[in-house]
C-alpha cells in the first residue's frame, strides 16, 4: 500500500503549502477558510502518549475473535468513545471461527522428527509468556485432515512455481507441499496446491523472507526468530470474505447458514504453517535437483526440490465454533446533510497480543475519535454524518466489517459517500491505494499533513523518495504529473466490502517503509514491547496517521461539493486499458516465441542428462480481442472527465444538492450486480484482489482475468460490460455538470448556497 | 567466457553441416576438400580414457610452481610430446614467488577466536590429505604486515560498494576490510581497500556465491565446504602480469631484476583469504547498520557494515624467493610457410592438484599434440608451423606464458598468426571470447563439432542456448546475425600477453555452464576424485576441447589465405563506439540527476533519522567529447573491411603471399607501443582488462576508461589515438585487397597459388 507514481512541478509547490491561503477543492473560499482552522485546531489534538498507552491497554493480552479480553477491548472502547461524548453503540454479529483441536507434524523415516508448533516465550518481552490465552500457531479456515505423503518444496506456492515445477518433470501429486510465506496471500497457497493434486499444505516462514536476512532477529533485533511463526488465515476470499455461513448478508440471529460441508471457501487440503526451526528437518529431508535461484531461501544449505524419500506426516482436526464479533461504532450526525455518511474504520481484533497489527492503526483512530470530540465541544458541527467503526474479526475473514456492510447494505449504497480504512501502522513515508476518483482529494490532503521526521509535508516526502528510487522513465512521469498516482486496492484489510462488494468510493492509509513492519506479523512477538522497541517508537507516526485520516474525514464531512474528481480516474482507467492491450499482445507473443523455441530446438539444445528438463506443449496462439468499446468508453470518460472538473472548478464550491447525490452515485455505476465471473459477491468492474494473488489487485479484474487464464470469450464479454460501465459514468457526470452553475453571472446570482457561512460552524463560537 | 549473443537464419543453417561439402573460407576448393578429410581423421583420435588417465597422472600431487611434483609433470610432459614424435623442450625462466613463513587471524575482544586457515582432507577423497606439499591458504603478493584494527564489511570491496559506504558515512580508513571473493578479480579488492586508506584486507568465500546457496558442499555435492579456502594470486596484474621483477622483457639468468621494495604490483596492504568458517565470528562481531540487500551474503545471520568493537589483528609474512619455471613447448615445422606461427597453449601449474584448474584443459591439449602426431606419421604436413605450449606458473601471475612471450617477443611479433588458449574445461556450451578477426573463423569451426550430449553441432547448441535465455531485443540480434557475437578478452588466463602486449590475434575457448565449476576453485579440493565424480565425468567435453581447439590450429595452419575477417571485427568497433557514446550520455545525465535530487531535496527526503545517511556530493555536469574522428574511423574501416571481405570471397582462396603478411599485421595495428594511459605494458588499443575489474574486459580501454574516472582531455586525446590506428586497419584492408586477384580471368589466370594440390598433403600419402 505505497504512493508508487507521482509528480507535479517541484517549484510550483513551494507555494502551496500548509496555511497558504489557499482554497480548498469543492469549497467556497469562506468555508475554505473557516475548515482550514477547524482543521489546523483538529491537528494540534492527537497526542503521542495516548496513543502509545491504548496501545499499551488493549495489547495487554491476546484478543483473537472470541476470546474474553477481545470482548473487554471492545467494551473499553465503547466507554472511551462515549466518554468523547460521542453516540457509540456495540453491534454484534457472528460468524464461523476454527480454532486447533490438535495438530500434529512429523517426519518420518530413517531421522525422524516432530514439530514444536510452538512459539516461545522471550524473557525480557512480558507478554509473550501468556501461553495460556495465546491461539496456538495455525491456519483459520483449513479444513480437517490427516495425510502422510512425501513433501515437495514449491517456492511460494503461486501458479508460475507449478510451472517451473513441470520444467523440472515434478508433480505434487499426492504429495504434500511445503511452501514459503509471501509474494501472494497465504491462502492461495493451498489452492493452488489443491488445483494440482497436493494432499496437504505446509507453509513456513523463510529468514529470507521475513527473518535474519532483514535483520536481526527478535529481541535483538525486530525479524521473526528461528520459531516465530506467522498464524493467518487461509480461506478463500477471492471468492468471498466475511462469514463463510453467510455470504452477502449479516449474520444476525434467524439468518440462514450454509451448512459447513456446502461452504465453498475452506481449504480442499489440510494446511499448517511453521516456523523455519520446524521446517529445516523438512527441507534438509529434500531430495531432487537444486532448486532455481529465485526459489532459494535464506537457510544455511541447498534446497532441493524433492519429493523427499521420507514421507511427512500431516494431521490438523479444528472446532468448528461460530464466534460473536463486537463491532465497535459511533456515529456523529450531519448538521446539513445527516443522510450522507463519511465513515471511517480499522479492526481491533488480533491473532495474539497485536501490538503493530492492528493496534499501531487503532489507537491513532481512537485518537482521531477523541480529538473529533474535542471540536465538538468547541463548536463544530461536521455538514455531513461520520461514523468511527472499530471492526472485530478482521484477521480470519474481514468478518466484523463484511458483516456490518452486508447487514447495512441498502442504508451504505444509498447513504455512503467514503470509507477511509487503516490497519497497522509504521515509521516512514505516507501510503494510499484507493478509488482514483479521490486521488486528487488524497494528494490534497496529504500536501497539508507535515511530516515529523523531515518537517516537509508528507506528500511531498513520499513524492521525493518515490523519484529517487524510480528509474528514468518513471521519474519522468512522476516529476510531471501533478498528483502523485494512488494504486488501486486489492484486498487484506477491512476496506473491501465497502470498495469491492458495494462500490463505496474508498482509501486506504498509513504510514511505513522505514522499519522492518513485517518481522513479527501474525505472531505473539507483535506486542507492545516489541512495538516499542523497534517500530513507531515515538508514536510520531500514529499521530501523523490521526492527523491524516481524521483530516480526510473532517474535508469529505464538510465540503460544499464533495471532492471527487475524475481527470485522475480516467487517466488512470486509460492506462490500464493500455494494459490490458500489452498484456494481450505480450501473452501473442509469448505463445508465439514459445511454438518457435520448441519448433527450432532450443529445448533439445537446453537437454542436460544429469538435469532433464521438460519441454513446455505447444500453445495456441491466443486471438485478437475487440478493445473498441474500451477504448471509445475511456475516450468518452476522458472528455466528460475533464468537462467536469473544469466546470467543478468554475463553480467555486457553489452547487445545488443533487450534484453531491451524484457523486455519491459516482464509484456505484461502476460496479455490476452480476459481479464478477465466477465470483458475483465482488461488484466492482475496476478493481478486485486477484483470483491467484489474493492480496495483489488486479484492475479491470474481469477483462484481465480473463486473458491471464486464456478465456478469449470471456474477456470479450467482459470488455463490452466495462465499457457499459465507463458509459454510465460518463453520462452521470454529463447530468452533473449540467447541475453545476455554467457562468460567472449564474455563479453570482446561485440560491444560497450549500456553504452559507452563517449556518456553517467557526471556530470560536460557542455552542 | 561464453559466446553471449549469436544468429543465422534457422533453416540455412541445416545444409551447412559437417561433410555438406562445403568450401571452408581461405581455402580452395581442392584444398578444402583434403583439409575437411585431414581434420576428420584428426576429430576421430582424441581419446576420453587417455584425457582421464593424462588428468590423473597430472593432478597426482600438489604441483605449483616451484614444488617438485611441478617439475616433475613438466618432464613427463616433455617425455609425453616427444613420445609422439614431436620436437618438444622445455624453456626455463624464473620468476619471484613468495610463499607464507607465517600467518595469523584473530579476533581480538571478549569472544577471542583465531582462524584456522586450513582445509581438511576429507576421507573419500585421496589426495585431499597431502597437506605436506599442499601450499597453505594465501594470497601470493601480498606484502608481509602485520595489522591491528576494527573491521568493515566492504562487499565484494569494489570502487562501487566504496560508493554506497561513501553513503552510509563509514570509513575504511585505519581499518581492516573484510570483503567476499566474487563479481571482480581478487586483487582488485585489496588495491581499492588501500585506496581507501584501509590497512589490511581479509577476503572470504560466502556460500552464497560458491558454497551452499548453488548447491550441496563437498564431498557430497560440487560446492565449497565451510573450510574450503580459495587461493590465489592478488599481485596488480591490470599493470602489468608475469615477473614483478623483470617487466616487459623475459627473466632469464643476467637479466637486470627491479629490486623488491621498487616492486609496484605489489600489494600495498596484507591480505589473507578465509573459509566462511573462519570468516564467521568476524562478521558476526560487526556492528553498525544491516548492509544493503545486494551485500547480503548467505550465511545464517544478519549482516552488518561494522566497523566492530573489537579489533582484528592480522599479521602475514612471507618467502621472497625466485622460483623456476618449465614452459614446454612442442614444435611442428610449417611446410609451406615455416615463419608463420599458429600458437596453442594451456597452463600445467596448479596451485595444488588442479584437476579442474588447470589440467582439465591440459590433458585435452595433450591428447590433441598426440592426435597430430599421428596425423604427421599419416602423411599430413601442416602449411605453417605450430606450437603447442604447456605453461608453468600460470596461478601466480600469468608468469610462464608472459616471460616466454617477452624473452621472444621479436621473433613473435614476426611470425605469429594467432594464439589459441584454452584454460579449465567443464560440461556444457562451447565458450569463446577473442580477437574478433577471428570471430567467423571460430564460428565456421564450432559449425563443425559436434555436441556430445544432444549430437547438434556445438554452434548450434549454444545459438539456441543463448536464444532460449536472451530477451526478447536480444534474441532478435541473435537471430538475425550470421556469426555468433564472440565476447572480446578480459584477462585470466595466459593468452593476455600474446593479445594485449603483442597484438596477436587470439581465441580463449573451452566447454562449460552445465556443472558447478567453480565450487573448489583454488582449494585443495579441486582435484580428480571432486573433477570425476562432479564434472565432465565422462570426458567427453574434455574430447570435445580437443576436437575444436586442434581443428582451429590445424585450420588456421593450413589456410591458403588465412581466414580473417573483418567486417565482424568493423560491426563490433561499431557497436563499441556506440557504447562509448552512451556511456557518455550516461554520465552526463546521471551527474545532472544527481544534482537535481540534491537540489529538489531527494536526500531531505530519504533522511532516517535511526539510518542516518551522507547525500553525494553535487557533480561537475561532464562535458561533450568529440566522437568524430572514431566515427569517421569506424565507417571507413567497415567500408574497407566489407570490401576486403568480398574480394576474398570472389578470390577463392587464391591469393599471392603478400595478402598473408598483411593478415599477420592486421592485429598488430590495432596496439600502440606507448601502451594505455598508466600502464604502457598493455598496448592494444581495443581490449584490455579493466584497471578496477581485473578479468572483466574494457574494450576501447584507453576512451571507456578516461570516462569512467572522468579524464575528459584524456578520452579526448585516446579517441583520436585509437581512431588513427583505425584508420591504419582500414588502410592495411585496402592494401591487401590491391594485392587480391580481381576478377575471374585473373583468378584463372594466377600463377601457382598458395594451394597447389600436388605440394600438399593428402590423407592416404605415405610419407
Amino acid at each position: 500500500m505505497r504512493l508508487t507514481l507521482a509528480a507535479v512541478c517541484l517549484f510550483a509547490f513551494a507555494a502551496h503549502a500548509v496555511d497558504s491561503g489557499h482554497v480548498l477543492r469543492g469549497y467556497t473560499p469562506g468555508d475554505s477558510a473557516t475548515e482550514i482552522t477547524w482543521e489546523q485546531k483538529f491537528r494540534a489534538l492527537p497526542d503521542r502518549d495516548r496513543i502509545r498507552e491504548d496501545m499499551r491497554r488493549l495489547s495487554a493480552y491476546p484478543h483473537n475473535i472470541g476470546s474474553p479480553y477481545d470482548r473487554n477491548n471492545a467494551e473499553w472502547l465503547l466507554a472511551q468513545l462515549k466518554s468523547y461524548g460521542l453516540d457509540a453503540k456495540i453491534e454484534q454479529f457472528t460468524a464461523l471461527f476454527p480454532t486447533p483441536k490438535s495438530r500434529l507434524l512429523e517426519l518420518l523415516g530413517p531421522e525422524p522428527f516432530r514439530a514444536k508448533l510452538q512459539e516461545p516465550p522471550v524473557s525480557v518481552d512480558p507478554t509473550s509468556g501468556q501461553t495460556s490465552e495465546q491461539l496456538p500457531t495455525y491456519n483459520a479456515y483449513s479444513r480437517d485432515g490427516d495425510v502422510t505423503a512425501p513433501i515437495v518444496y514449491v517456492n511460494y506456492g503461486r501458479p508460475e512455481d507449478y510451472e517451473v515445477l513441470d520444467r523440472m518433470g515434478i508433480s505434487v501429486k499426492g504429495k504434500i507441499v511445503i511452501a514459503r510465506y509471501g509474494m501472494s496471500w497465504r491462502g492461495i497457497k493451498p489452492k493452488v496446491a489443491a488445483e494440482h493434486g497436493a494432499i496437504g499444505c505446509i507453509l513456513y516462514s523463510d529468514p529470507r523472507d521475513d527473518g535474519y536476512f532483514d535483520g536481526d532477529p527478535y529481541p535483538a533485533g525486530p525479524m521473526r526468530p528461528s520459531e516465530g511463526v506467522q498464524r493467518g488465515s487461509v480461506m478463500d476470499m477471492p471468492v468471498y470474505p466475511g462469514d463463510p455461513q453467510t455470504p452477502g448478508v449479516g449474520a444476525v440471529p434467524g439468518v440462514k447458514l450454509i451448512p459447513l460441508d456446502k461452504v465453498e471457501t475452506l481449504t480442499k487440503i489440510p494446511v499448517l504453517p511453521i516456523s523455519w526451526a520446524d521446517a529445516t528437518p523438512l527441507l534438509k529431508s529434500l531430495g531432487g535437483e537444486t532448486v532455481p535461484e529465485a526459489w532459494r531461501g535464506g537457510l544455511p544449505f541447498t534446497y532441493h526440490v524433492g519429493p523427499s524419500t521420507a514421507k511427512v506426516h500431516l494431521a490438523v482436526a479444528f472446532n468448528w465454533d461460530r464466534k460473536p464479533l463486537y463491532d465497535v461504532i459511533a456515529r456523529i450526525p450531519g448538521s446539513r446533510y445527516p443522510d450522507q455518511w463519511v465513515i471511517r474504520g480499522n479492526h481491533h481484533d488480533a491473532w495474539v497480543n497485536g501490538a503493530g497489527d492492528p493496534l499501531s492503526g487503532t489507537s491513532p483512530e481512537l485518537e482521531e475519535a477523541r480529538a473529533l470530540g474535542q471540536l465538538l465541544q468547541q463548536g463544530w458541527k461536521p455538514e455531513r454524518t461520520i461514523i468511527y467503526c472499530f471492526w472485530d474479526g478482521e484477521e480470519p475473514a474481514l468478518l466484523g466489517s463484511t458483516e456490518w456492510a452486508e447487514y447495512h447494505a441498502d442504508e451504505l449504497k444509498q447513504h455512503a459517500v467514503a470509507y477511509f480504512n487503516s490497519d497497522g501502522n509504521g515509521r516512514g513515508y505516507f501510503q494510499a491505494e484507493g478509488s482514483q476518483s479521490l486521488e486528487n482529494f488524497v494528494n490534497d490532503v496529504a500536501r497539508d499533513i507535515q511530516d515529523p521526521e523531515t518537517k516537509m509535508s508528507v506528500w511531498k516526502r513520499v513524492r521525493l523518495v518515490d523519484i529517487s528510487r524510480a528509474t528514468p522513465e518513471e521519474r519522468e512521469k512522476i516529476r510531471s504529473r501533478a498528483d502523485l498516482r494512488m494504486p488501486a486496492l486489492g484486498s487484506g484489510s477491512d476496506y473491501t466490502v465497502f470498495i469491492d462488494h458495494l462500490g463505496i468510493a474508498s482509501v486506504d492509509l498509513g504510514y511505513g517503509g522505514e522499519d522492518e513492519e513485517d518481522g513479527q506479523y501474525h505472531s505473539v512477538y507483535d506486542d507492545f514491547y516489541w512495538y516499542t522497541h523497534f517500530e513507531d517508537t515515538t508514536f510520531d507516526y500514529g499521530r501523523a496517521l490521526a492527523q491524516t485520516a481524521g483530516t480526510m474525514v473532517m474535508r469529505m464531512a464538510d465540503a460544499d461539493i464533495l471532492p471527487f474528481q475524475f481527470s485522475d480516474l480516467a487517466d488512470t482507467v486509460h492506462l490500464y486499458v493500455g494494459q490490458l492491450k500489452s498484456l494481450d499482445a505480450a501473452m501473442r507473443s509469448k505463445a508465439k516465441e514459445n511454438n518457435l523455441e520448441i519448433s527450432e530446438g532450443d529445448y533439445k539444445a537446453l537437454y542436460d542428462p544429469k538435469k532433464p528438463m521438460v519441454p513446455p506443449p505447444v500453445e495456441p496462439i491466443p486471438p485478437y480481442l475487440n478493445f473498441a468499446p474500451l477504448d471509445q468508453a475511456s475516450d468518452d470518460l476522458t472528455e466528460a472527465a475533464q468537462s467536469f472538473d473544469s466546470a467543478y472548478a468554475a463553480a467555486g464550491g457553489i452547487a445545488p444538492v443533487g450534484v453531491n447525490l451524484d457523486l455519491i452515485r459516482s464509484e456505484r455505476l461502476l460496479t455490476d450486480p452480476r459481479g464478477l465471473p465466477n465470483r458475483p459477491w465482488f461488484q466492482h468492474l475496476l478493481y478486485a484482489p486477484g483470483f491467484y494473488t489474493g492480496y495483489g489487485v488486479k484492475t479491470i479484474p474481469g477483462v484481465r482475468e480473463a486473458i491471464e487464464q486464456k478465456k478469449w470469450t470471456e474477456a470479450d464479454e467482459q470488455i463490452a460490460r466495462v465499457a457499459a460501465a465507463l458509459e454510465h459514468e460518463a453520462e452521470l457526470l454529463k447530468q452533473a455538470q449540467q447541475l453545476l452553475p455554467k457562468s460567472d453571472e449564474e455563479i453570482a446570482r446561485a440560491p444560497a448556497p450549500t456553504g452559507v457561512a452563517s449556518r456553517r460552524s467557526s471556530p470560536g463560537q460557542s455552542n
